[in-house]
């Protein structure tokens, strides 16, 4: 299922696409196969046409032909999805949103900003830093927040800040039909019907396509500071973790890494860090507040085999531990010249957390595959990144074997085979285990009740046949 | 349109409905008129039968039988609905869950718990209170958690700690089709398909029953305290509301009341407010958290004119000054014997916050119905609860002038015309003006969708015809 497997486009399609959006369409072969692959291990699977939208007239435009003319038609942003959610199984024509880069409103006193899809999370940083704003949805790369958005993407802040389930306000979306729908006003508040907001986000444009994105923005606090702690083990590091979030403690971050995942972070990013499992802490608050809540964690620390705290305080030093961790996939990618890193991502409430490590880190042990671990522990979420060479049947086979045993695991403990990377293809067989069939019924009645003729990113989350 | 329309279901179903449910099953007239009516003022409407469910294996007997017979089915809780949610005005049957009241589990390692639909947020509270945790959502009755679910509802905490949209995890839904599916696992976070909680959160029963609930739960804080101001104007108060949020100060809550409201607790109440506007607060943190928030909002009072600031720091004058506010609609319409409050309740951004209430007060001031008003104000959310008889059509008919307005204000400021009451059958008209026909034309399909013979709760939030 996962292969390309399109009938291409007819030529009335593809002039009606042209004569309608002019030098936007492309059909070179080099932008087709640059839109044909994101960060998974899929191999490349180019669409028919790649279309830059300039506007959300331009999406209607695009969405109405396809509709017309029975076209899949794909979303996309900075092609950093990593379970396959851009790629065009099905052929089609994929919408290029990233020339949709406008911040169109910033509005302090609310703290909310809009802005089209393709604005990047940094560059909507870089526009708020100097009000004092900040927003703190981060995954690993700078993805647009219209990705974001589509995945429900979390990052590191989310143990305190939320996820984009908690921070996109209101949406504009065009529905397969091509028609322009914005999900909610911008009050922080409503139950004005049924909650078209929450529908869209994560849904990885299998419902509709978003071109414009109203998220929180939170004010920077006024004291900061980051601190990194080693740990005999990973299990230590853990048990540090689920004592600071069970005793309610407002870290800002807390992030683990084990020892080869250290080991690739000081290789890529020319780094020094003491090289066992440590954790990540960040604290905001009041400068009283900070102090407070980090001489808490180092108390608990230490009780948990915590060695040593050593202290970011600098603006710039912490920048760069943050940076480091946010390369943490493709520092590990280094480790094996050639390798594509594919990664776990199961989240379980945490007081399943420790158990859920140590039987993957056995079962982990039992395999030559090579592998870092690093995550977003305060949410119960972890990602072990599997090293493999994807043309190598033998690796991809127990790769598979192992993700799915972490992610059986996962659902037996009450948690989710994906906590922020999202379905795409590679999750949909995880999803009947985890909701059952009833519920994904459900899911695939939302899906044809909103996309009747399967044309938006068909064949991602669920499965229709 | 919200008037009884009924046809009485067959003898044929009331007997099907009897031999399954036995005496669970009532048709008394007390019973039913019990059922047929809320918090609002639309006259009873009583149901053709109410079963008292005691299990998710009832309801789902219920709604396939239900749904067999073409029968409209209305989930029922404590009946504090406002806007006639839950007035079965085609007929059917009520399901009251008030009797599943058992509190299913509480995980407080994953700060979780999971009840059955009848269980009321005080009794949860009642249940968690010597763990150290709290469930944080209070409208102002001691409503279900099924109900608050059903409206997406909030209250007074939500200012630091969200509405029902962010403290649900998970939820046990019966669908239309009596199939029982559980929404999500407990994982803090997850990606996995559509966000099918948030779809039933706020879904009033219209998409399908829900049986049970899981809950966050937060730590209870270490340091409480909570104070009272009042200022010269309503507007005075709100410009301190505005600052305080703008400078990001975390209060956990921070309402206020008009000087009719103010009058009207302390009659109801039996307390001795200053009778003027106030403000009224309380801080959640560490000791030095709560004392350094206090003394910065204290700081903002005086600025905006605030006249003193009376602190309520036993637990007991606390819960005597919450108690009372939350007794606030029901104390309001003492005011004025016999009468039925109709309380308005459009959220606006903040810095809007300031000019809604303003012209509102000055569009209240041509009129000659009584009013009070009191609101969440930290989330631009507040209420004009407008005291009429309901048997005088012209004190309806400027009570529907005057809410109308407001809610257009609302709208035009890029608000909601309702933060938390929900849509019922009363604020259905303004749905179109706020969302637009495209977004409600979603809306109307995710309806179809989940319930194809339209018999959940039947005309509330979307009207199909």
């Amino acid at each position: 299922m996962n292969t390309c497997t399109r009938r291409p486009v007819s030529n009335i399609f593809l002039d009606a696409l042209t004569s309608a959006l002019g030098d936007r369409v492309s059909t070179a072969l080099a932008v087709r196969e640059h839109h044909g692959r994101d960060e998974s291990m899929y191999a490349t699977c180019p669409p028919d046409a790649v279309v830059f939208a300039r506007s959300t007239d331009d999406v209607v435009t695009v969405v109405k032909l396809c509709n017309e003319h029975d076209v899949p038609v794909i979303a996309f942003g900075a092609g950093s999805s990593i379970e396959g959610h851009v790629l065009p199984f099905s052929g089609g024509v994929t919408i290029d949103l990233s020339e949709m880069n406008h911040i169109v409103a910033v509005n302090p006193e609310d703290l909310t900003a809009t802005v089209q899809a393709g604005v990047t999370r940094k560059q909507l940083n870089h526009e708020t830093r100097n009000m004092g704003l900040f927003f703190p949805i981060d995954p690993g790369a700078d993805a647009t927040i219209g990705g974001m958005a589509a995945t429900r993407a979390s990052g590191t802040n989310a143990v305190r800040y939320g996820t984009m389930r908690d921070n996109v306000v209101s949406l504009t979306v065009v529905t397969a039909e091509g028609k322009v729908i914005r999900t909610s006003s911008r009050a922080k508040k409503s139950s004005a019907g049924y909650d078209l907001t929450a529908i869209f986000v994560g849904s990885e444009g299998t419902l509709g396509i978003i071109t414009e994105v109203t998220v929180k923005l939170h004010v920077q606090p006024e004291g900061i500071s980051a601190a990194i702690c080693s740990f005999p083990t990973v299990q230590d590091a853990v048990q540090c973790v689920i004592a600071t979030i069970q005793m309610g403690i407002p870290v800002a971050r807390v992030e683990i890494m084990d020892t080869a995942a250290v080991k690739a972070v000081n290789q890529y990013s020319h780094l020094d860090l003491k090289e066992s499992p440590v954790l990540l802490f960040e604290f905001h608050g009041t400068p009283d507040g900070v102090t407070e809540q980090s001489s808490m964690v180092q108390e608990i620390a230490k009780e948990t085999g915590g060695q040593d705290f050593n202290w970011a305080t600098q603006t710039e030093d912490r920048n760069k531990l943050w940076t480091a961790r946010h390369n943490a996939f493709f520092a590990s990618m280094q480790l094996k010249p050639g390798c594509r890193g594919v990664s776990t991502d199961v989240c379980v409430p945490i007081s399943r957390l420790a158990e859920s490590i140590d039987v993957t880190i056995d079962e982990l042990a039992k395999s030559s595959i090579a592998y870092t671990i690093v995550g977003h522990v305060g949410d119960g979420n972890y990602h072990v990144i599997l090293l493999i060479d994807p043309k190598n049947a033998e690796e991809v086979a127990e790769m598979e074997r192992i993700n799915h045993g972490i992610v059986q695991r996962a659902i037996a403990m009450d948690g989710t085979c994906t906590g922020e990377h999202g379905v795409g293809v590679h999750k949909i067989p995880f999803l009947v285990e985890e909701h059952g069939e009833n519920a994904l019924d459900m899911m695939r009645a939302l899906k044809r009740a909103f996309d009747p003729k399967n044309i938006l990113n068909p064949g991602k989350i669920v499965s229709l046949n």
